[in-house]
């Protein structure tokens, strides 16, 4: 059933019933007056506001509504007033899909009544009201059934025919008499919010989530040449050991042969040249055909089930665009632009030309079918067991085919995760992140100083995109190597890793270049890799001695371990007297795990200096002391109150990741720390 | 032609036409997403923004539309970026009614084609997109007439045969044939915003107004007894002297003998008492009757037209309730409720009783019989030529009764004015001014330190009320004797009145009350007064020595001579070293009428300090002095810089309001302020 629509412009005509005299106004969560979803997790308590009231004296009574999208009745749950006619609600949702929610709110005659007659003084006025407040007692009588129907007649006999003013009160302010009557309120002039709002809930991977990138090819490191996905198959221990659990593979689809780049992206390919992943499709096949060099779809499915048991989940990049000799460009010459020399319309952003690749005409005539045909790239690799896939460049194609296609997924599949990699303007981020998309790649890779993360982070949280934009921050891609990764060395690599990995619930890194600190670039100034995975194959050392894997795994178990890392939010920066350090505390909704987080920003040298702690957030007692337990180094430190003194040196590890334990005394009269 | 409805909600199925890229978001000014309307005065000008962008790197074109909502076609102006996918636009609506505007915006094919022609350096690929640029102004041709259709063509002849890049650079960076093209855009694919938002514009006394309440039966200070609207007429000059613009009668209708109450609010009354003015309707008439005691339809006429030729326009009280005696409480039993021993509720609060006066049951079964006869009360009095309406207590009448009523009479009377007189939570005051009330009483009556002034005349010009809700500041009512007018004096009346005069566009004053500086209350710690007008006649000495009239008259001279002082907005405030002096400035949207009012709020002893001026808001050049002349004492200061000293006796006038005069150099050479 699609969702009323709201009213606009100021009514004119009489109103359907005048009579009706509740207000809603001011619904909160919701995005865009409800043209989008909120978005939640399963398991989430969704917490919802509104300001009700009428006009007069009058009580109302308030009832959060909501309801699964396939489900045709309404949950309701009562609302409770939180002064100045705000109204609070909540209900929990635990299982993935498309809910939907809503206030509804009456003129309660009950309710006032009973508010009035507890004010009442005169003996007459006080007799009058009880056989007011009998008929409404009757009315409710009318609406119940057996024996609730009896007990009401027999209620409303009482109020009726006592005299004795103190035997009224007392019957007026029994309150299992007003529990039963409240069952039973009149709503036949209930106003609902002509508004539905929308709720996506995604499982918990949506919402907390370990990516490791790696091109399949480069991982034949014993045995040299193109890698292949048992090569990838083999490398599956040594990843699910850093803890990760997404492996997020770049296109596994036939290469282009036609106009295909070479090394660093030249403009020609020699003979053993393997070209770039995402300029897809050749004679080999399309979008959902496998490089014949990575191996078959059984070989795939291996992988895919051998990653699943280590506890890695599998994601597969869409990246809708063409090669010149992908199929579609044959078959459907209308999905692609032409131009007036006969040529197929490659990629362009003057000057710079992408010859290799050919962009979908989304203004084709013919958009439909290449609609379903795109969905249909999706529905396939979701028949090969996909929940995951990030989404090249999404930004390029039409906002209404997105909201379409990701609707029409995850009708049928609500546990699928679409990840947007637009890097892009803001409100082009924004808006895809509203239409659908479950996370959203994030300015993270550039923020770099205290001030930077600092409102960054604050924005992420506490700006509208809270309730729909779910970051995933990146310090590396294959694409961005990003320039303090380039400078800092070995301790910009550890500190970025925490600050992605404590700053978000979700974040990735592209390897084995981040653990093995690749950080040459193509030339001075460039973002882009040295030799680029993109356009060749690569071999990794893995054994190499100082290789961040350890750290990696160190970080990763902290994440698994303490739920304030699981979740976005929760986060409260704390002023330190050093721009150099960093300091914040995660929280979990129940506030039982608490992180505290203190990252050296400066790459090169030792900084220390003072934070001070707000311990309210912390759940501290300011009386006494309490430990923080870095869960990096396991080192343990007891601090007391608002000022504590931090030392990092980045050539040993530039950040804590501290657990903080409350002390606590026991029953047998001596301290510990919780 | 009702708006067009907003889909909420993600979409599931294909869009009608998936080839629309454009998209358009958070459009302001909007109340509550379009369910309300704007408010602006006539004259305004009307700043619209809207999101606006696509997908890729194509460029959008964006217009705003507007239509008087009578008229079937739209107007449209375009809007240019601000950057950041921002656009902004504007239109001025020169007469009161009812408008709608939109915002359309396309992807604009001509526009990104010249976009990225500039930026292509490969001889040979300028030549293939001068033929795809030929194309499309070939299409532009076909869209255009006569003249500009065979200028066209030739256009498109000439990108097509033309091989010479440095002339096709030309021919494309020329800045006539780009507006020509541009005039003729492909618009197939517009994005329409779903949501035409209303805009209410009302005449400039909606904004900018003067009141004086006063009751017609005290007016015989001559001749004593029943004052009469002959009376109340001798007595138009004198109120027009003090400058004001609105002459507030409370209700003229005959006055319920029923239960009427005594003096002071009591329950009885003796033959002789006149009972409150609220207590509507009798044996002599309801509603749409005058109190015979007051005079005839002819005297009530008379003091309309010498009102009107006085500069001041009457307004009426409408207070729909009834007196027991009122001819609807026998003719319409069915508009009130009954108590189970047959009498007619009476309104209450328990355990206030209000037994004098019969609320009406907007839950009646005949609510839309009721709602046309209330309409017509309005109707009855617009055809004695009446225009404002001081509406008493809206908020214990249904929202929904107000929106169809104040709807109903603008459509064909956009003149008309309603204030609303709801001193109640502020949702509700808030909600009301939304539906349609043109003015709202405000908390000013209660606001008096410095803090609280500051924030809530922040809260009025920068909050979500800024485009709906339009303050008319009393310092006082019949209601309401506040108690720093109780204890503070002749100054606080003076302060009082020119901060409620310089504070907001539309203020008012009950009088003679106020200008003799009546300040007793009925009892300790009441705000009533003390012998109320509300349930007595009055003697008023208008010629005492104390008087405020002349004070009153300077400070309406300086609203009606300063622009600045004739609007909400372009207000702020400055800090001051000794809280009991606050400091604001006014400024007019054009800037060329600066105000800078200081007030001593402490009623009792002389107060000093320094003020610290933002001079760029004040538009005064920091290097030169310049001169504040005080339109209240006509002294003048030089003042220069930041940091001003400022120093204000109660016992003699507790107030600056300045001119701002800035000082310029003559072409002779010497300085001069202007």
């Amino acid at each position: 059933m699609p969702p009323r629509q709201p009213r606009t412009g100021v009514r004119r005509t009489l109103p359907p019933d005048g009579r009706i005299r509740a207000v809603i106004e001011a619904i909160t969560p919701q995005v865009d007056h409800g043209r989008f979803a909120v978005k939640r997790i399963a398991g989430d308590r969704v917490e919802v506001e509104a300001d009700c009231f009428t006009d007069g004296h009058d009580l109302v009574a308030c009832r959060l509504r909501h309801r699964h999208e396939n489900d045709k009745a309404w949950q309701e749950t009562p609302m409770t007033a939180l002064g100045n006619d705000r109204w609070h609600g909540d209900f929990v949702v635990t299982a993935p899909g498309r809910y939907r929610y809503t206030v509804v709110a009456w003129v309660d005659p009950m309710l006032s009544w009973r508010h009035d007659f507890d004010r009442r003084v005169d003996p007459d006025d006080i007799r009058v009201a009880a056989r007011v407040g009998a008929d409404l007692v009757t009315a409710a009588a009318e609406r119940a059934r057996g024996g609730d129907r009896k007990r009401l007649v027999e209620f409303a006999r009482s109020l009726r025919e006592t005299a004795d003013i103190d035997v009224l009160h007392e019957l007026v302010q029994d309150e299992q008499w007003a529990a039963l009557v409240d069952r039973y309120p009149d709503r036949r002039l209930e106003t609902a919010c002509p508004v539905e709002f929308s709720l996506d809930v995604d499982r918990a991977r949506a919402g907390f989530s370990s990516w490791y990138e790696l091109f399949p090819r480069s991982t034949a490191h014993d045995t040299g040449g193109h890698g292949t996905f048992r090569d990838c198959e083999a490398r599956v221990p040594y990843i699910a050991a850093m803890g990760f659990d997404v492996l997020y593979l770049p296109p596994i689809h036939p290469i282009g042969a036609v106009r295909r780049k070479g090394p660093n992206n030249t403009l020609s390919a020699g003979a053993d040249d393997v070209g770039s992943p995402w300029a897809i499709g050749s004679a080999e096949g399309g979008h959902k055909a496998l490089h014949p060099q990575l191996g078959t779809l059984a070989d795939f499915r291996s992988l895919r089930d051998r990653a699943q048991t280590s506890g890695l989940e599998l994601a597969l990049d869409i990246a809708f665009q063409c090669a010149p000799d992908h199929p579609y460009v044959d078959a459907h010459p209308e999905w692609f632009r032409h131009r007036p020399d006969g040529s197929v319309q490659y990629a362009e952003n003057p000057p710079k030309k992408y010859q290799d690749i050919y962009p979908f005409n989304f203004e084709s005539d013919e958009w439909a079918a290449l609609w379903e045909e795109l969905h249909d790239v999706f529905a396939f690799w979701m028949g090969e067991g996909v929940r995951i896939f990030r989404v090249d460049n999404p930004h390029t194609k039409p906002f209404a085919f997105w909201e379409w296609v990701i609707a029409r997924v995850k009708r049928d599949h609500p546990d699928v995760i679409f990840l947007a990699e637009a890097f892009t303007r803001p409100k082009v981020m924004h808006r895809l992140a509203k239409l659908g998309f479950t996370q959203s790649y994030t300015y993270f890779t550039w923020r770099n100083t205290r001030q930077e993360l600092t409102e960054y982070f604050t924005e992420l949280a506490d700006g509208p995109g809270r309730d729909y934009f779910r970051p995933n921050c990146w310090p590396n891609t294959p694409d961005i190597l990003p320039e303090i990764l380039q400078v800092g060395g070995r301790a910009a690599f550890m500190a970025r890793l925490v600050l992605a990995a404590t700053l978000s619930g979700n974040y990735g890194i592209y390897g084995p270049a981040y653990e093995l600190q690749e950080h040459l670039p193509r030339e001075p100034g460039a973002e882009e890799y040295l030799d680029s995975e993109k356009y060749a194959l690569r071999r990794w050392d893995l054994e190499r001695a100082d290789s961040l894997a350890p750290f990696i795994a160190r970080v990763n178990a902290a994440r698994r371990d303490h739920p304030a890392l699981q979740r976005d939010g929760g986060l409260t920066f704390f002023p330190t007297d050093n721009d150099d350090l960093i300091c914040y505390s995660r929280v979990n909704t129940v506030g039982d795990s608490v992180v505290l987080v203190v990252v050296n920003l400066d790459p090169r040298h030792t900084q220390s200096g003072w934070v001070s702690l707000d311990l309210a957030v912390l759940g501290v007692d300011p009386e006494r002391p309490f430990q923080v337990h870095d869960l990096l180094s396991d080192a343990r430190y007891v601090w007391s109150g608002v000022r504590n003194f931090v030392q990092l040196d980045p050539a040993h590890v530039p950040a804590h990741v501290f657990q903080v334990r409350r002390r606590v005394r026991s029953e047998h009269d001596f301290d510990y720390f919780l």
